[in-house]
């Protein structure tokens, strides 16, 4: 994840949302604005665009280019030669709705008041976030997408999106995801959202910029990392290795075990990159979204799509997206009379593995892309 | 699980400790006690006893008796006619040494200091419990036990015995755990440990009994819930029912669905009934252990037990004690010569399958009960 402050360079830009943007379950923006960055160009025909949405936490800076060298958190996903061909595809990325890396959310100052909204900012949906990201594509003077990719979260907004501008996009690449929540995964996020709010400094969402609920934060970044990845993939870095500095003097309860300590480190990154109440609004956006609401069912949602293509990722030790969800989503794309492909990869990594294992994802998201 | 309060009727019955009874990792208790209830009598010969170690939070109370009509934790497999036939049987259940259910624990007084133990209590192991229960066996005149028995933590002491006091015991029935805990479970619980921890109210586990560190109990004992049932269950309970209240007004991250209803009644029901330091030591114990220390390897440890039966009994939802570490486990228990059934179950309610899933369980344990 690349915080705003992280590299002197930027090749963020921003696009204005229509104004007032009105809110799925109510609400408007007055002067609402997404953060995004692009790779390539488009070509004469304005057809060769592709759309990611990211997942809970990341910046629209997916890779690096002349104008920020920073690597981003797709670097090897975006780039000439690379799975997403710079070569061939203009491809846009955007910093979600309700983010804190340039587009606008709760943390962002409220034009009526000249505060943060904090709290006040409208209840966010996956809808709202796929209706920003459109909109930076239709400023960019495209009329419709090559394909509309995401994972986790962004593979969400992708499916919105989909469904809520049938024929904007002819392909879509969907990883590590789900056209809604199961019970399971709302019950770790929502006790991710309580570690936070039941932080006193929290202060019912109206903490100060530079007084944010540390601690919440922690909990609930740790709570993540154990969901991200898998036990077999904890077993194999760190079994039951010690940490290398011992129990921590004058600490009864402190660290023993090497898993502890990468916790720790995973969470003190974290901690004053993200902002609590935007964490706490994606985090809840992803809960509520259920892709049967568009249309009656899922399997009416997929066929007002007008997709022509699919690609659907899923990962074998995925705890919040389980591979079986990810098969019936191929299955409901294909009686929807969409050309799909499914890929279970047998990656150790978890609901993560889209960010680390490379060489499974790779070889797969360019043979897709390439069929195009 | 029964609080003390719970009933006005007891069939508690307490032992003491030799004393001082020194602790593995140093420091010793002065006036140390076993709370632990039985069922049946000794037969003549004095070899029918079965002695069960608990899971983290339950009281010695494993069964309803004439002393105590309350239901138990663990009543549809204890009495005349059940699994373990109180006909047939001697069962034992003790409360574990550093609970708060009558043995003694973090919340106990202190005899040194006439306050209670709070953090000077010494660092608690599976040992510790296993000890302390072998301690009460021999307090009722029983030189050998036919078998012990446990779920959960309650395995790892039962494990801890055998390799403790090899041939006091002839038959173990392992359920639901084993004999390391993973880094998946140790970061688990850690993290719960630590929602404790940064609950101002703890103190630095010098809380008042009356002001206890309600947020982070609530917490940790949410992440316990998730941990201790399946995904797959919930899907089936729950799906994404909206919670029958609605959204709380004034509260706007408040409950929306009924998974969440459901992990705020679990968090209601456990506050108030343990003790938070009680259960930092028990989870920390269950971190700590590893069976290999007996002998210096798991194969070395289950040798030295001279069992002659064991019983290992897996559930294929089981997060926290995944099915292959039993299939290991049985596999080791057979390389060391002891004859072995292994049972691995199709329940969906996870780790906490052995308190609900009777209709796999009690036929897994009576079939093996009667063929001794």
């Amino acid at each position: 994840m690349s915080s705003p402050m992280s590299s002197p360079m930027s090749a963020r830009r921003i696009a204005r949302l229509q104004q007032p943007f009105a809110m799925r379950l109510g609400g408007a923006l007055q002067a609402g604005e997404i953060a995004f960055e692009t790779w390539g160009a488009p070509n004469a025909a304005r057809d060769n665009g592709i759309l990611i949405f990211t997942g809970l936490s990341p910046s629209a800076h997916a890779a690096s280019s002349a104008q920020d060298v920073a690597p981003g958190w797709w670097e090897d996903m975006i780039g000439p030669g690379r799975p997403f061909d710079t070569g061939r595809w203009f491809v846009v990325c955007v910093n979600s709705l309700g983010s804190c890396y340039g587009s606008t959310g709760p943390a962002s100052i409220d034009p009526d008041t000249g505060q943060p909204y904090q709290l006040r900012f409208p209840v966010l949906t996956v809808e709202d976030i796929a209706r920003g990201g459109h909109e930076v594509v239709r400023s960019l003077g495209l009329g419709s997408l090559a394909v509309v990719a995401g994972p986790s979260l962004g593979g969400m907004s992708a499916h919105a999106c989909c469904a809520l501008y049938p024929g904007f996009a002819r392909g879509l690449i969907s990883i590590s995801t789900g056209v809604r929540s199961t019970p399971f995964a709302i019950a770790l996020r929502s006790l991710q959202r309580e570690m936070i709010r039941r932080d006193p400094a929290w202060a019912d969402g109206d903490y100060s910029p530079d007084a944010p609920p540390i601690s919440g934060m922690r909990l609930a970044r740790k709570l993540g990392m154990i969901t991200y990845r898998s036990a077999d993939e904890w077993q194999l870095r760190f079994g039951r290795e010690r940490a290398s500095l011992g129990r921590r003097s004058g600490d009864p309860f402190g660290i023993d075990f090497e898993i502890e300590s990468y916790l720790e480190a995973q969470a003190a990154k974290f901690v004053g990159q993200f902002d609590a109440n935007c964490y706490l609004y994606l985090s809840r956006a992803m809960d509520l979204f259920d892709l049967a609401e568009h249309g009656g069912s899922v399997s009416a949602a997929l066929k007002r799509s007008a997709l022509q293509r699919a690609l659907v990722i899923g990962v074998e030790t995925d705890l919040l997206f389980p591979l079986a969800g990810q098969r019936e989503l191929a299955k409901g794309l294909i009686q929807a009379g969409v050309e799909t492909r499914f890929e279970p990869l047998a990656s150790i990594q978890g609901h993560d593995a889209f960010l680390v294992d490379m060489e499974r994802f790779r070889p797969v998201v360019d043979e897709f892309l390439r069929g195009l």
